[in-house]
């Protein structure tokens, strides 16, 4: 272990979705190896973006949202989730609040590789 | 894209934990790049073990359990998450049935390098 420090503490969602209110601006609440776990609080549409070298985890901890595709849709709900595929372009959209965690690798840029004013500074822990 | 099939259904994690009733036998619901996503039921205690080369998300869908360490124990209600650092001993369990959902990369058998009674078949979808 050489001189690792472990937080012992247990990772309570309701609680870190309190730390934050802006929507679209995924905070991150836990690593494991080079992935990371990221709250979001979405509301309206996003962008269309995909990502290119990477599959992205949707599940909703709270509300009702739904990922658009090209020729599709998913209706997500609480206790449920989704993975959508690297380089398939999706646009979120939650017609009220709904309260998400994001799993995807470091580094990974919420918008893809669309610039957009929805683009969030990324790395931000909560 | 190139002939890749999406599946498009939404992942529920009730229905997906109403397949099954064994404890101690983590079930595949969806993976992303090289990492699975794992439904399990648990209760009483499990083995110490440990996984030489990667770490492990614990996120509680429903009821309690805890994660003892050699020095420490997590407590773990509904709507928490931990993430147990690689190489470290741990011992889950649970007073009472609880469901869990386990992130951790393809290939990882439930005991870690303890060969035990309770390790679990590989690799099973639901």
């Amino acid at each position: 272990m050489g001189g690792t420090t472990i937080n012992f503490d247990a990772i309570n969602f309701k609680e870190k979705l309190s730390n934050f209110n802006e929507h679209w601006s995924p905070k991150i609440i836990a690593e494991m190896n080079n992935y990371q776990f990221k709250l979001a609080k979405i509301q309206g549409e996003f962008v269309w973006h995909d990502h290119k070298d990477t599959d992205e985890v949707f599940i909703v901890l709270e509300g009702e949202m739904s990922i658009a595709f090209r020729d599709k849709e998913v209706k997500l709900s609480k206790g449920e989730m989704f993975v959508v595929p690297k380089a398939v372009e999706h646009k979120p959209y939650a017609e009220k609040e709904c309260h998400i965690m994001l799993v995807e690798p470091k580094g990974v840029i919420n918008t893809g590789d669309t610039h957009s004013e929805l683009t969030a500074e990324n790395n931000v822990w909560i």
